[in-house]
């Protein structure tokens, strides 16, 4: 396996298959936002998956992994993270299941056309709040705040690149349900099933994972809680299994 | 204390200030519901507040006693539930605090007139399917199918009766969430406060309490899980606590 690292990049294990992903030193390796959401989207057997704002693309990576899905793309708008990505596709020899594709959400469905895919997933950037960033076209800024695109533009999106009855899986932030739900029925992607996740089962909820149909009928589901700590430092049962799984 | 029971009836200690409730002999004394929904409700020092759907009247008592609230109203369409409300509010002293009124909650507005209360809390029905009801017109049926009031009349008439920054409390069923959500925007009633409710720590929630203000901005925040059971018929510390609160 040949590996091509620049100056400010390192390896990070993904501890599936061996496989491992490109991705800036300083940071941390991939965030648990990142393994929930694989675990929480189901990709079936020759179906096609999408990532929205893929990063170092470590969603379609581990999805592969897990899934029976028969390709992957991941769609990133920001160069740098495009090419790590491509080069741990390349590292990992998975360049005939998933293709990173440089792209603006905001331009998914003209980029790969409607109805298109059988799933897409997202973990988009939470923040609406772009007032006092004090560089908006940082990297790390544009990761995390919707200053490319907003909330409106990645369902709006996602709801025209999915083939009938396709399934949109998103992580997000509690404080933005009320939105991400509105959207998604705005743009005919019924929610029907929700996970929250809680740091601590005495503790507010942090993450909401949410999986929706396009076209779907209105019957929702929420299942049981996720709770990520046993204690300080101690995962729970449900976690350890959802990383080994 | 005069003591008026019809054959039917009978006695409910509501286990607070000595309160009781008169109610049918065959029934179940109260619902879990009616207690979460009372704990979860916040009535300050002055406020007016109104139980949209208050069959026996439990949940003004129970507000009553739990909380600051100058007074209470309890709307009610079903003549025999009226009639017990009145005879349990007479009993436990409360005329002064409780009023109960007959009336349909689609006109609540037209009873109560705009910007009347500071808190509506409602309890409604919340099975939307109606057909296969053998007897549409039976008082189960009325208190618990969307015979009478679609979830939509409940939320057009709180957000009418609600004075501006008024406050919403609702307690239904999770696959309702998505119509509630959009609804409560629809209406101008931002959600602000969830708290889901699961049986146990690792079973889907099957109660969820909301909370929304009329006008508020938006920003929601999920409240840690409130789970029901540790074991089988052994409630957890957290159900104790609101019982005894």
């Amino acid at each position: 396996m040949k590996v091509e690292l620049k100056e400010n990049e390192s390896l990070c294990d993904l501890q599936r298959n061996g496989y491992q992903i490109i991705q800036d030193k300083d940071k941390f390796c991939f965030g648990m936002d990142a393994v929930l959401l694989s675990s929480f989207a189901e990709v079936r057997e020759g179906e096609r998956a999408i990532d929205f704002g893929t990063g170092t693309g470590v969603i379609p990576v581990l999805l592969e992994a897990k899934t029976e899905g028969q390709s992957f793309v991941g769609l990133e708008i920001q160069p740098e993270s495009v090419d790590m990505a491509k080069r741990s596709v390349k590292m990992n020899n998975l360049e005939d299941k998933i293709e990173i594709v440089e792209g603006d959400i905001k331009n998914a469905s003209e980029i790969f056309g409607k109805d298109s895919f059988d799933v897409v997933v997202t973990n988009p950037p939470y923040m609406s709040e772009n007032n006092g960033l004090e560089n908006p076209d940082a990297p790390k800024a544009i990761a995390r705040h919707e200053v490319k695109c907003t909330l409106e533009d990645v369902i709006r999106e996602a709801a025209a690149v999915l083939k009938p009855q396709g399934r949109f899986y998103m992580i997000h932030r509690p404080r933005r349900l009320a939105d991400a739900m509105e959207l998604m029925r705005e743009y005919k992607i019924e929610p029907k099933r929700i996970r929250m996740v809680y740091p601590y089962v005495d503790k507010p909820s942090n993450m909401v994972l949410i999986e929706g149909a396009r076209g779907g009928k209105p019957m929702m589901n929420i299942e049981e809680p996720l709770i990520v700590y046993e204690e300080p430092n101690v995962y729970t049962q449900d976690i350890l299994d959802i990383y080994n799984k």
